[in-house]
């Protein structure tokens, strides 16, 4: 993946939000919103608001308490937020979202989350149809489609773009005076609509309906399109390229990126993870004194694990929740007690102990293996390293970091071999059977699980499968 | 208490820290150090590094890790660090700890926790005397006793001026070649001696230890002193007006302020906390289908309620890790959403279920009520809310911060009006006895359950007493 | 002029830097400049590297000093810079320059100052073409000519969208092999080229070539475009609506925008500004015992009518240069003192003194009246007031702020009425033949004047027609 | 110089005000105050507000606008400020004033300008006594002289203080209901007394008056002291070990550091330094085309360089306002565009001219000598080079920064060797008696010229004298 790449398909974890509500103070809103979000992206957070005389937006790097310090004001009741992680490495400013334009039928405003596939090529085209690009986002590519349609109400350009894309999108769209939520036909990321008592609010995940008092009403089904506006409401379905290829719903929203108090498409992201924990019992069987989770991603399997096997339940790592953003990076040889920074073992829970360590997933090992070596120099007798899902062994297209796990361990060494490159004494991964089983409230055809087995369903980036 | 009050009894949480140690890089340990210690104060942090031809010190309001950007740099190998919460309100920089000062016999540097007593004559003294204060701390007093010893060396002034205070302390003091550790009489506050291959490191808890990679050695004995220089530890011990009073090790520690993974006194905070947990069950006997807690402080006396009464244990309140320090604060009308930013139930722990919640105190109250009715909201059927420590019905003046408990609920409320308040179905609170069966590693007669009892283990602050 | 002049004719006063320059530090030498052209706009800086495989931007808003704490890097010799003070009011993050697009002939970077006058229509006529804007600066819809154009050659490109924009413009253009440098047909603002012994350097004023070691080597001439690459500049003309009507070389950049070391179309600003004295004192035969100015502005007329008076020059008013960009903005009552915190009269000077004061113009005159009241209260006996050109009575379309001058004085006062308002006891405005004879370098027929006379040499933009 | 010198004789250049006015906003006059002294020390400032409970500080690294980017309030009518810089490399925060203590008469607070010589001694005897110290400043010295005073009133232990204190020294000071103001009795630093119509102000120049519109009363007279209270000021004389010796009222501060607008024991700066333009003029009868100076400390005796001489005075050096604090630091091979950034010759000003530049010292000559070749660069055909004081030889150790002036050319060149370093055609300094003329409003034998000449009028700090 060469440098030409950061154009083509730039992968971004994300949380959108959108909400039009004449009953509520907007602005606080969306704050509360994209701060019940912030999990799906750290790097940026935005806000636009219309149905004033013009959109308003306040964006910036940061976490949503340091963007918004201060919100923006505005007249309207229709509001929209970005939360933003970006895996292009070096991180741009002029890629914050909402991103918003003036076209024939007024300021529209976009928020994104999810990655095109067909990017490249639709980017080619409009410059050479005299399209300017300001950012590396596949947003604005979006935008550009809406904004060159010869349609003529934003509802039916919105719905012609839509059936131009191809790949991962969840859109939350707002013009002057409507608001749309858009999910890909493949279903890979959610989004889900709630009502208040006097509006509705379009949302990544339901944690963020909790977080501003609204009720959860659906989930926006793939390949659909909902606009609400004063009087509601109103659903349709746009058909495009994807259409006719298999469900792709994500699971390793379940395994790891979403909020255990979120549910998507049905199913509880905290039954599915406890079921995760009951599953690895099944599977491994590993007995021990405590079980135990590396927190918090572990926290649910473990407690499941706990509660199948009959073995005790305990907090064996305490972390530390000070970290803050700028941490001096300790030397190589102290790299051990960085992680001892982050994590300091329970001595009375671990020394002597028999462990079920859980936890959601191995990157590149090294961390797994202090975390493994703080635990035996804590006097840990046993560690059974248990992961809550198969190994990861191929790169997501569709809106999940793997970035971070270009060096994937898992794709150069066998279960055994990284048992050992961790120090583990045993090492049991969940199979993908046993995740079907514990994502049951999803048909199975409808569940992606490419980057364990590598069975995309759909095509990927064009540049990348060259 | 009135103005005047700020400069008598301001009442401090604080973490000391002190490292005498040739082979490590001090400044770095130091970091580690404060940073295990943040949750004992987030108000300022600083640094002092001895050894060199001058004392250097780097301190500021804010965050271990905003305070230490970079780290000072100086050729020595004894460091000195504190973290601090002052519950004076207005927070004052120059407050800031440790405090260094030229004296006869050499540069002094001193990091202070706890709270004396006899503050306010020892400072009208000393302002009789010509000295002059810039703060409003103990600590200078302590510093003016040390500095204006008839005394020769460093180490005969520090047991001289231990011997003229009296209330709460941990000292920790750094000269250019030795670092000190001084715990009154009584034992308030805990500290303990650590050692790495090459040196040695005193802390509030033994967290800090464990993040330099120090084994525990010994808890500083009430009224013990320890001076430790290249030929390593001399432990000697001190007389003072509060000798032949009752010990009074801090029974809040284990309740609530101290990390799980700390052990003191040879108690394992986290041992102590599943016990209350156990103990709950034992009194209570509150039935119920899952047992969860107040994410963090309540989660280990949950787990212990779970364990002890069979009920399964889940985590049935997820708490946002991003709050950060500049939170925009919600409108009177939206506290309740304020509490829910924080705090949101998982639907499917709570809907139809009987709930056991466990917190380790309640303040106000007003909290504990918003927490019930989210809980509500989700369907919960049934909430029976422990409590892992009796009723908190006197202040404390030896260091924990109960400027917020001014209005206490529990002085003004029976246990019945409180779980009226809080819209419980039932409230038990842990009775002083069951949480001295928690505590049972150390003697009963030598904890201080004062904020719950009243029972002062020696006199209060002079202006107090008025 | 209503809410959307915002997007319709905002009016910015700008400065612009280029380099294409194989032996020096771009990223260096584009600071250098933009530092010298500070004065052009205080608002926002921003910079431009090209030449490496991508351009790399660099922008902020605030002083050239504070979005430059570091410089960007890149590996290429061709860079671009731009310093902007904009009159919209609310100051837009996201209209700071150079805006770079990404075109079907590579990547093109883009430095503009003036304004244009068919911006409204060529905006609209985009806007249903489907281009989309993200700022409201003019110089996004000149990107999208260059973008849309059909053109095979970045510089065809170029030209073909010079010749469709009309009004006040200065550009400085890069691709990632190519400087170019456009000035307007009929010459409103500045634009010169300079040498380096091995490159090419343009900038708005001489004064930013100096800052970099440039040797002048002539004014880009009004209608002309210059390209440099590898072999050196090639010139060449455009036409465009503009081209058969009267050139309108600027007369306020000499009366004070431009800086007094700076030359424009053959006249030394510094030079224009001493016979703008020595006219004053040709037209007003004000006498007294010192002639004085108003700093900075009215320095170098001030010295000028002392020349040619024969009265002795002094510095009468101390200006204050630390006032910095946070200033605590003073009550209505003290804004006497507000003025009194930057200019403060050096009694000896003043004190019973008969003062020839010189300023380069009066805007609303409350500001005179205070400075003519401190020289009263400091003992002058008598002051007689010269401004360096004639009444503003006319808002500038083409790249000078005059939305400060909304209210401008001389649009409803007569001169009496205005010596009387401002407390001066006589007071004399440059005739507009005074000014004439002294920027006596440019040929008189070529020079606009439309801010005191009304004579607008073309059309003013579209919407403020109406 | 050692190490050790930072403890016992850090030289300071400062700037104090101090106000008593029922009448004002005290907050925003001592804003005012500093502001106007902002050229005596950029470093840090701070103020204290007396007059209430308790007295409110506020204080910080950096600049008037910067630290007070909002103000303290306090109920009272009493304020003190302080602005500062350090000569002892090291900027330390602590060292920030004015400093405050409470004492057995109540809180004091205290703003001092000048260096004491007998800093080392009282130290030393004070640490004896066990006083502390947090501060290298004298300041702290003359606090703890107050604090321990055996006298029962402020103003008696203030008496007390200066009668033990040895060097420069203007002190302001404040009580609860009391504001005091002493000048050593040498007279090194001024000190001057104004009055508002409600109250009274001390300030270090008179230009710190008029930014609070207060009226010059007096100077301060050497060995005197104000004390200013409800029923205004009374005056005292204090005897110290200095009191018979020679007066030594700064000649540099007539030179250079004070502003031209201020006027000193009767003496205008102004007047002074176009005094010595004039007696520039006399004595080297440099002829040329033209006058100019070094902005901004030249132009006054350049101003009267022209005026005695008849040649034009211009502004030949354009100086770039806009510096600010964190400026890119250019590499050595591009320090000349670094003297360019600040200074740009005014080329129709240089070409081809015979320049009399005036300058007002020479330190290492670098400078001088960069300058001296952009001049010639722009064409000048000879520049005679006039400085405006004697060549400065000997360190002060009395409030004016020498410190760089470590490696002073003229301590070992001849003033024909420096013309060559400088690259001058000619090169004159003022003579010392030349000086004296140009300050005649001050009896010659009450002036200071040490730093040209070496006679100290009084022993210098103790530790240099080895």
């Amino acid at each position: 993946m060469g440098y030409d790449a950061v154009w083509d398909s730039p992968r971004e974890e994300c949380g959108v939000f959108g909400i039009c509500d004449p009953g509520v103070d907007i602005p606080l809103s969306v704050y509360y919103g994209l701060f019940a979000l912030q999990h799906r992206g750290q790097e940026s957070a935005g806000m636009t608001l219309a149905g004033g005389v013009r959109m308003v937006t306040q964006a910036g790097m940061g976490l949503v308490t340091e963007v918004f310090r201060t919100l923006p004001q505005a007249p309207g009741h229709i509001g929209l937020g970005h939360v933003r992680y970006s895996t292009t490495g070096a991180s741009m400013a002029c890629n914050i979202q909402p991103i918003v334009a003036e076209t024939a039928v007024g300021e529209i405003a976009l928020a994104h989350n999810g990655n095109l596939i067909n990017t490249a090529s639709l980017r080619e085209e409009q410059i050479a149809q005299g399209m300017t690009f300001r950012t590396t986002m596949d947003t604005e590519v979006i935008l550009n489609l809406i904004a060159r349609s010869a349609a003529s109400t934003a509802e039916e350009r919105i719905r012609e773009a839509a059936q131009q894309i191809d790949g991962a999108f969840c859109l939350v769209i707002a013009t002057q005076d409507k608001l749309f939520g858009l999910r890909d036909p493949q279903g890979y990321r959610p989004l889900c609509l709630g009502a208040t008592e006097t509006g509705w609010v379009l949302a990544s995940e339901t944690c963020a309906l909790d977080s501003v008092g609204a009720k959860f009403v659906r989930d926006i089904e793939p390949g659909q399109m909902v606009c609400i506006d004063a009087n509601g409401p109103t659903f349709s379905r746009f058909a495009n390229p994807a259409t006719s290829r298999r469900k792709a719903r994500c699971s390793f929203e379940y395994v790891y990126f979403a909020r255990p108090d979120s549910v998507f498409d049905g199913e509880s992201v905290y039954d599915a993870r406890l079921r995760m924990g009951a599953e690895l019992w099944r599977e491994s069987q590993f007995d021990g004194d405590l079980v135990m989770s590396v927190p918090d991603s572990g926290n649910v399997a473990a407690i499941g694990y706990a509660r199948a096997s009959g073995i005790p339940y305990a907090e064996g790592l305490i972390k530390n929740r000070y970290m803050g953003r700028t941490f001096i990076q300790p030397t190589q040889a102290m790299r051990e007690r960085s992680v001892r920074m982050k994590l300091n073992p329970v001595v009375n829970n671990v020394a002597g102990k028999r462990l079920v360590l859980i936890d959601d997933s191995i990157v590149r090992g090294t961390t797994s293996g202090i975390i493994i070596d703080l635990l035996r120099q804590a006097g840990a007798k046993e560690i059974s390293l248990c992961i809550s899902s198969p190994p990861v062994m191929h790169p997501c297209y569709f809106g999940i970091d793997t970035s971070e796990r270009n060096e994937l361990i898992a794709v150069t060494h066998s279960v055994e071999e990284i048992r050992r490159f961790v120090r583990a004494d045993r090492l049991h991964y969940l199979s993908q059977e046993g995740l079907q089983r514990a994502i049951r409230g999803i048909p199975q055809e409808e569940i992606c699980f490419a980057c364990f087995d590598g069975d995309y369903r759909g095509p990927i980036p064009e540049k990348e499968e060259a």
